[in-house]
């Protein structure tokens, strides 16, 4: 490689203001290409995955994750080809995955990357299905609301990294699925490929209605929230007694700057934890990250993958520069399925 | 018994309209004395709990639990003495534990009712330490918040039925306690006799800041929701990641008919449920009564009573007509303990 080749890398320009992390927070600079030293291997970054769940780490006050600098590369999940190496583990050709971020090029000493195994149908499932959305929502199944055949699971985002992923290991568990999802076109997509039993649009005019209509229906087991509080504060009157809540995303309200008008709802919601016994809890997918359950969940989500008993949709975007578009484009309901950007072939 | 004796009876006269449910919500009749038939005893009611849990079945709308009909006799603990047996397993003398409510009599075929163990020093504990407030309080510590030695526990109502064994038990568990009571005198007593590390004054005004300087301090792990959501609020910004919070009681917001001025702050505590990785459990007491939880309570609450580790401490009041005016006491903070009413010798 010369040094002639530039790094390019997009790093955050400012904190975001708005609701949305509109894509000109992000700012996309060129860097002297790294070099792999003794030791250390060059990586090109081939994929990376852009995840609304990233978009705490650009608020300045984040407790429970470092903050990303003003001035600092981009966070996210990322597939690439090691280059060069001077690492004996590694050879050149190696693909490998890591969360090296938004830019073209990094180095590694190993110890931030891992080999993708070669049996994995796309590489770019390390990003999704396999990663860290993936672990995410098996966590979310298997430890949180625990779904048992013939309960009925309430999931938004059908069509997201965690969504679509929930959707699919609750109809492996035998559990009836009600989902929302942002068009028309996704909700029949999550019908008819993954066998999601309703799927209510969130653009139709009687949204909140026909979801009422759908809780009512069935009542509510088992209630993932990817969202935000609008379809909770409604399922409320749905939830069987025990039912589980995982709350693992706020799309909606993340970067909210003052609160929803109308009196406070917690004096309602903390009445109906209390008279229907209800289980809440807040889920971090990075937290698994090593656990025994990431073990577990790589060999099982591998055999059903391989096996097409889960089927990921994948939202492809050409082009590094296109990723802060496609990060505020999740934000507005533009992907069709776990965004992923092409960065090189 | 001659049936010349009236069987005094308080019943639900009309559905409460305030938060607080006064007094006049209920009425005093005299029915004519029970008979004892064959396979029945006819019991003499002595003590019974009022409980502030029970203002629930006060309301028409009770989808979890039973709601008491206009004209019914009022349901709670009692303790009583058989004073008729029909009953191959009961003599007249025996002293009893049951639920057939604010009564002067009532009679039994045994299938509701259990004799008292006569090695607990006093019957009225099986209406508080050793009846449905300290199994709440034993599955609150033991099932939901499971506090840790070194760990910090927040409750309110330090003094009450449920709050002060959370107390006690997070104490024999090695916790720090932070709790609240609605006097001066309260908190001396439960950091005196109970060993309680810090207990808050709600009467004093500067109630909430102090408490926001309690929290700040140790963080809080632990969080035994009795009153209402006005410190939980004030509490969110001190948990610490994976902090437990059991639902216990809404005593200030039992009968709000309408939500709190101000904006909607549920979105803030579901963003801090995610961020911190909280865990929120609904609890109603009595789904434990007949568990193997119960049983191992029973053991072990006797043990800790005889031996003096559980101090529990009762509010007596003298006089089946003065139940009413106690169950509204509760609520303004009136008691001293668990409020029992002696109804006869």
């Amino acid at each position: 490689m010369s040094n002639k080749v530039a790094n390019r890398r997009i790093v955050l320009a400012e904190r975001p203001r708005y609701i949305i992390p509109t894509a000109n927070v992000f700012r996309m600079t060129e860097a002297t290409m790294p070099e792999a030293r003794a030791g250390q291997v060059l990586i090109r970054t081939t994929w990376l995955g852009v995840d609304s769940y990233l978009y705490s780490r650009l608020q300045r006050d984040s407790q429970f994750a470092v903050p990303v600098n003003i001035g600092d590369v981009m966070v996210g999940a990322t597939v690439g080809r090691v280059e060069v190496s001077n690492h004996p583990d590694y050879k050149a050709g190696d693909i490998v995955h890591g969360f090296w971020g938004w830019q073209d090029y990094t180095v590694s000493d190993g110890s931030d990357i891992e080999k993708v195994d070669p049996e994995i149908p796309r590489a770019t499932y390390m990003l999704g299905a396999l990663g860290i959305p993936g672990l995410g929502a098996y966590a979310v199944i298997n430890e949180l609301v625990r779904v048992q055949a013939g309960e009925t699971l309430a999931v938004g985002n059908a069509l997201g990294g965690i969504g679509q992923i929930v959707s699919q290991l609750a109809k492996l568990k035998g559990a009836r699925v009600l989902a929302a999802a942002s068009t028309t076109e996704k909700c029949r997509y999550a019908k008819e490929h993954w066998g999601v039993d309703v799927c209510i649009d969130r653009s139709a005019k009687d949204f909140l209605p026909n979801a009422q209509t759908e809780f009512a229906k069935a009542g509510v087991d088992c209630y993932v929230m990817l969202a935000g509080g609008r379809v909770l504060d409604m399922a409320l009157p749905y939830f069987r007694a025990n039912a589980r809540i995982a709350v693992c995303g706020m799309m909606s309200t993340y970067g909210l700057s003052s609160l929803p008008p109308g009196g406070d709802r917690t004096v309602l919601l903390m009445t109906e934890i209390m008279r229907r016994r209800l289980q809440i809890r807040g889920l971090v997918s990075t937290d698994y990250v090593g656990t025994p359950l990431a073990a577990q969940f790589r060999k099982e989500m591998k055999e059903y993958i391989l096996s097409g008993k889960i089927k990921p949709l994948e939202h492809i975007v050409k082009g590094l520069e296109q990723a802060p578009e496609t990060m505020q484009g999740l934000f507005e309901g533009r992907n069709f399925g776990k965004a992923v950007i092409h960065v090189a072939d």
